[in-house]
């Protein structure tokens, strides 16, 4: 049996878009619910792929199944396809399952030709509207179909209005529109070398093929790629019997939206054109006026437009984008669709909708695309403003930043402290540079990846950063970069934006962030139906404090070595590095056990009585020390020069220290726990710093809950010998204090080793925090800080993967591993707690999956918390048994 | 119920060595088959445990069972232990389930005191004798248990010897030795502030007492680290009745071995010490008689001593290493146990053994230890002689290595030329010193791991190498290295042992190796009875003729990027990186591929019929430039002088490349299949190479088999687009030559992911090929070459690891992926292909677990294959059902 490729829209509603798409499902679901919807009928999406598939062939069953459904039409509208008298015309056009500019354009009034167009004179009494539609079909099909460049007709058109010094092309009388009908016709015999086709059959079924063959167009891939919808799903065509809205004064056509897109208000908002065609609309020849003029002009269609737009509105259950045609003011409804809304309306409509008992809370949540409320929390460049970026680096941190392009990190705090705003720009950004970070709006570097040092510390600030810029090219003597041949010099005023990458001379006006109260009524029951907690990735007190501000229930990652970054420090730490002997490295810990138990006191105490997940150090420790290459350079120009012969002495002496430490693979190298086991004296300072910091806010009747995080661990003997030695200090402390103290000790997993021997390390551990920045660099083999620059953007383009998997988590692999592990911990202790700090916690559909997977809690950047606060909701709705 | 903490021997049997401890039991099963063993006791491991649980404390239970036992011994011996007329007197002696030197030592005599010591004298009518045994039991008593310094002892006996002018201590009278034994035990007052114990029994119990202690003594840890010995097992005591060998002309002692432990000969091997307890054949003061003496001496004693040790070789179907004693020409058996043996020995015995009948083919082939084969593959430093070894490298290829020290290729190369033996030093060699390695006899490197050029280089020709060695500082420019002040010039002689990381100076003795036919018996008896293909990993067509020699029966990696690395290739090949379009590129690999080809036909025909895997290219491509940090100083060095501009913006340039090409973790980076991906025209090159190769061969009438390799696939779809290009030139190739040619397109297994989504590769790839040595590094999260210089060591030291996972496969982690993969892929085809070729398809334990996951082939550098072909016969006889 053959498959039902023809839908009349009778047969049709709005479940079935994959196979009508929106469209046709929408204009099925119209005619369904009984509202004026012109007959017509939808070819399938699944024609479309038969068409593909067969090398752009159209099978004669969807032919045959077409002409048996336009059929019906000419009866249901009493006119007939291609007849002399009273002909049948129709609109046919393209749908795919998901809205997607790009593809093929409408066309109308199909099923015109030499004779019909003069059957449809006599029947409307209209030969300037019957020729007017013949001109407007023959240059649409034309360009359209026939890809005929739409400039050769509007030439003519202009050359007539030259002629007969007319300004509107509405002017140009019947008889003159029949000359230019003729000149129509020869440009395309002159073009194609055949005839305007006059067999209207001809025309349905070449507009059907063009509908099919646009799906493959150039645009059309693009935007696909661009929005990662699957090249397989082929789009529907709907054909459609015409309404005509440029019959009269009392025809029209319009546009409406049931809420305002922009704010959310409750309110039709729309625009409406009286005689006219849809076309016109979007021409912007002449200015539409607003729908509610419609009252006035038409109050009886203003009424039965009113009625169907909030029957619409309330069989949809969301805000409608709505196209219509008055036809001698008999109103027709042309399409329905869900309509794009800003954030800002789609919250307040969200919410308005649950208060107005159209929606449940559970629908309101999901209603927001989490993604799209980072817009809300952050600067942003205004979008309506036309952008002219001289370059784009990574998004490394998002919301945007105008100031004084500075190139050193001593002036940007000068002038940062006297108040000037100021883009902080550097080849790359080492923790020397933190204290102009700190004083700028924003920061532009030339290398370095989404983890590179400014980006880290950025999005941990909440300052827009863009990163990894490698066409500018900075000249740090000269103060100045030049891009493309443009030159920017310090002091020049630079705008950066840290969402989309990129980087604009000039100031650019911005939209400042809104948190409306409807944000917060929204965030409040996203609380109360999510069922995995929200935590902050947060290293210092004031983050600590931010994000309990966002609503984060804990810290689920706080690193201390972002701690050991500050300049004050950085110093006592490099000893601690480059000690020769226990002895001096003990030294330089008892220097550093001051501040790290400052710091851990003041996190501690902004989030008690909720906990503070602490890793012990973690990262290899030469990225605490100075730029490798730099110093071989600074040795070798000491030596050249030869005048300073104690400090090239010195300077050769750290740089063999720094030799001995330099790895090959860093990410793979010495680090994590390894660290803690080879220098126990570094995490028992860390573990003091903890204890003691937790016994002076005991003092202060407050009740810290430390979670000590164990980082990098592949086997159990690694956690059990770091526990034995943490828990020898905690017996210390407690001896010395005379304090009991509320802490666990659980682990990093970012190993697949740890993945697949969790029941092991959950017989010792009390908790996991999956890593899944570092499980994904080992499970798919990718170093970020390489893969993003180099093979990610061409894996991304040939589609091997459908996101970057430092963004969006990889759930077949790293995913998977993640499964294992909670399967493996969970058999041995069923209540066991496991959450995720890697990046992928704040990202929505990562966060769906660790709801899946039966994670307890996520953590991310403080500003990232509301949207995962939304997201854990939203996968608790959608994942209701 | 209470434990049975005591056995009697005729309570035990061989199997019970956990338990009774490998002495205890043999003494146990000796008793049990009727030889002539002293009657006693064995106090389990078990008992062991508890004392050292409970802090070294004897529980009541263990002493209660261990007198009943002894009054069962009194009643077979007929004496009575502490009795003054009839005294019963006892060895203790230590026995852990594993043979483990360096516990305590054997107490021989116990249960003398003051009293018995009379009824001793009397009852044997011989004072010197009875008063000699206790002088004795004193001194190792005093000794082992009370831990008294025994050249105290010794001193005392000296002392009587001068003024007897005596020189033997038995030429001691009786009357003496009464003074002796007064003296001793005024020591043992001095010392321990008490008296030397009267009572037996308290004798008794801090004998066993300390025998359980002595499992924690430094030399017994030391030596279970060093042999992977679980502490966990515990040591049993033995306590058997005495027997004298010192009773006179008619007694003795002796040791034999039931066959030449050296060569394997069938003869009984041992010596022989009449009137002598088993302490004097081990002091040295006598020299013993060879075995075969006993004949003539004491004929009936020999007779039955020969009937006994066939008995015991055929009762346990392995070469015995005995102890035995003759009291008063009766034969006591005092232990017996496996002999250890050389390797060469061991291939004779296995195959004697099976053409004797007294074992099967497999039990033949159970016999020798793969790993100890490497002995007979390689010139081996003679261990006879001792050796001070000035410093201690990686042992980075097996095999010994004398020659004249050169610190440049070229020199080497020259030399080498000449005939003159060399060993090259360098820092670190690169491809530019390949032509030097080949003229050298062996290779020793300061820097770089296991896996570094140098290692992976020689490893490939066999040849000798050290790597990493840190301690020796090379001064280039005056053509020495200097070692703890010792100053090594140019021209010396130094050695090498690849197999230790020795590096010694001077000439040492050495080993020639030597396969003899029971060798080749035995591996052809291995061939039989493997079930899983051993292939080699050969880059060349010599190191392919070389692995076919040696039994391979394909070559399971094929690394192309060797061949890149010839000195007459390399520049193209850097002309191929450094191209900045694709047209320079292509001019590039248009003259590597005569090179390749060439390479290609060799290898293919070495090997043909069987399959040659030839894996695409794999590293990062900036493993193929010079190395960075020198050129970053040439460009310093060059701008400094200013006098070379053209020069110096040459170099410039390159720097500029090379910095574009950097990586922060090149190990996860952008290599293997992503260059494939990022630079088709270099597959497609190489695939090309492959297939012009085999239409040669067919042309000749060869029939050549290639599995191309896709390395370092993570997911199907880089895999599915990979292959399209190799299909492509094949369909290209057999175009032009209208040729079929026979091959299959698969893919390394060296990710996680790849593992993960192995049943979606398996879709489409045609066999896979463990890269162990990856997926440990991802797997671990370790970079070999930087965690086996850095933390592994300390790893194996806090037995977190029990070995270098790079050496020895990590089953629980990586190999549980393994096995996920290998499920995967086989629910898709039931019979995939699946071999390994990491390193650890050459480590004995490792095969083993390849053979039980089920793969088809383990592969391994050429002179490990008569290693892996052992054990992958061992394997199979294991794992029988």
């Amino acid at each position: 049996m053959s498959s039902k490729y023809v839908y009349l829209f009778e047969e049709g509603h709005s479940d079935m878009r994959l196979v009508l798409g929106g469209k046709g499902a929408n204009l099925a679901e119209m005619c369904r619910i009984g509202l004026p919807v012109p007959p017509g009928f939808t070819i399938t999406t699944e024609a479309c792929n038969d068409y593909l598939a067969a090398g752009n062939k159209l099978s004669e069953e969807v032919t045959n199944q077409a002409f048996t459904a336009l059929k019906v039409i000419e009866e249901q509208t009493g006119k007939n396809f291609g007849d002399k008298n009273n002909p049948l015309l129709v609109s046919v056009r393209s749908g795919a399952a998901v809205s997607m500019p790009g593809m093929m354009d409408t066309i109308l009034n199909l099923g015109l030709n030499d004779e019909s167009v003069k059957g449809l004179a006599e029947l409307t009494g209209d030969t300037r509207f019957a020729y007017d539609c013949y001109r407007r079909f023959i240059q649409m099909f034309s360009n359209v179909v026939l890809e005929i460049d739409h400039s050769l007709f509007d030439e003519i058109v202009e050359k007539y209005k030259r002629k007969l010094s007319l300004i509107f092309d509405y002017e140009i009388p019947a008889s003159e529109l029949i000359g230019i009908i003729e000149e129509y016709k020869e440009i395309v015999q002159s073009e194609k070398d055949f005839s305007f086709p006059q067999d209207v059959k001809e025309q349905l079924i070449m507009a059907i093929e063009a509908v099919f063959s646009s799906w493959n167009n150039q645009r059309a891939i693009v935007y696909r790629k661009l929005n990662k919808i699957d090249d397989n799903l082929g789009t529907a065509v709907t054909v459609q019997s015409m309404a005509f809205g440029n019959m009269g004064e009392d025809c029209g056509t319009g546009v409406a939206f049931t809420r305002n897109p922009s704010d959310g208000t409750k309110e039709l908002y729309g625009e409406f054109l009286v005689n006219a065609q849809g076309e016109d609309v979007v021409a912007g020849i002449r200015t539409p006026t607003p729908i509610s003029k419609l009252q006035k002009e038409l109050p009886d269609v203003y009424e039965q437009f009113i009625d169907t737009c909030e029957k619409l509105e309330n069989h949809y259950r969301d805000m409608q984008d709505i196209e219509f045609t008055v036809e001698k003011g008999r109103l027709y409804m042309l399409q329905t669709r869900n309509g794009k809304r800003t954030t800002k309306a789609a919250v307040k409509i969200a919410v308005d909708m649950f208060n107005e008992g159209i929606i449940s809370k559970e629908e309101a949540l999901l209603r927001v695309d989490p993604e799209q409320i980072d817009q809300l929390l952050h600067r942003q460049i205004d979008t309506s403003v036309k952008l002219e970026p001289i370059a784009k680096g990574l998004p490394a941190s998002p919301g945007a930043a105008s100031g004084k392009v500075i190139f050193c990190a001593d002036d940007a705090e000068k002038l940062g402290e006297l108040g000037e705003r100021i883009v902080l720009v550097r080849s790359e950004t080492t923790p020397d540079d933190i204290h102009g970070i700190i004083h700028a709006q924003g920061v532009l570097t030339s290398r370095g990846g989404m983890t590179s040092h400014a980006a880290v510390v950025a999005r941990g600030m909440g300052k827009p950063c863009v990163c990894g810029c490698e066409t500018i090219k900075i000249n740090m003597p000269a103060k100045e970069f030049t891009v493309n041949g443009i030159v920017v010099k310090e002091g020049d005023i630079l705008t950066i934006d840290g969402a989309t990458g990129n980087v604009m001379v000039g100031e650019v006006p911005m939209i400042e962030p809104t948190l409306s109260d409807d944000f917060e009524i929204l965030l409040n029951w996203a609380n109360e139906i999510k069922t995995v907690a929200v935590r902050a990735n947060a290293d210092s007190p004031q983050d600590a404090l931010k994000a309990k501000e966002f609503g984060a229930e804990g810290i689920g990652l706080c690193r201390t070595e972002h701690m050991f970054m500050a300049l004050d420090r950085l110093p006592i730490v490099q000893d601690m590095i480059l000690a020769e002997t226990l002895m001096e490295r003990e030294a330089a810990l008892a220097k550093l056990l001051p501040v790290q138990k400052e710091d851990f006191y003041g996190i501690l105490k902004a989030m008690a009585p909720a906990p503070v997940t602490i890793r012990l150090l973690d990262p290899p420790l030469h990225e605490f020390l100075p730029d490798h290459t730099s110093l071989i350079i600074e040795v070798e120009n000491l030596k050249n020069n030869n005048t300073n012969p104690d400090k090239l002495y010195a300077k050769q002496d750290l740089l063999n220290k720094m030799n001995n430490l330099a790895e090959n693979n860093p990410m793979l190298g010495h680090r994590g726990c390894r660290l803690g086991i080879t220098y126990p004296e570094i995490y028992r300072m860390q573990a003091r710093a903890i204890f003691e910091a937790m016994v002076l806010l005991k003092q202060e009747n407050i009740n810290p809950f430390a979670e000590i995080e164990i980082p990098l661990v592949m086997d159990i003997k690694e956690f059990s010998l770091l526990k034995a030695e943490i828990d020898e200090v905690y017996n210390e402390v407690k001896a010395e204090s005379n304090q009991e103290l509320d802490f666990v000790i659980g682990t990093m997993v970012e190993l697949p080793r740890a993945c697949l021997t969790a029941d092991e390390i959950a017989t010792e551990a009390e908790f996991f925090s999956f890593g899944t920045n570092d499980l994904t660099q080992t499970t798919l083999g990718f170093s970020r800080d390489d893969a993003e620059g180099k093979f990610i953007p061409i894996y991304l383009d040939k589609k091997i993967i459908l996101d970057n998997p430092f963004a969006v988590l990889d759930q077949v692999g790293v995913g998977s591993l993640m499964k294992i592990a909670v399967e493996k911990a969970r058999q041995i202790k069923p209540n066991f707690l496991i959450g995720i700090c890697g990046e992928h916690g704040g990202e929505p559909s990562s966060i769906e999956f660790c709801h899946r997977i039966g994670l307890n809690y996520v953590s991310c950047s403080p500003y990232r918390i509301p949207i995962a606060r939304l997201a854990v909701a939203q996968a608790a709705v959608k994942n209701k048994a």
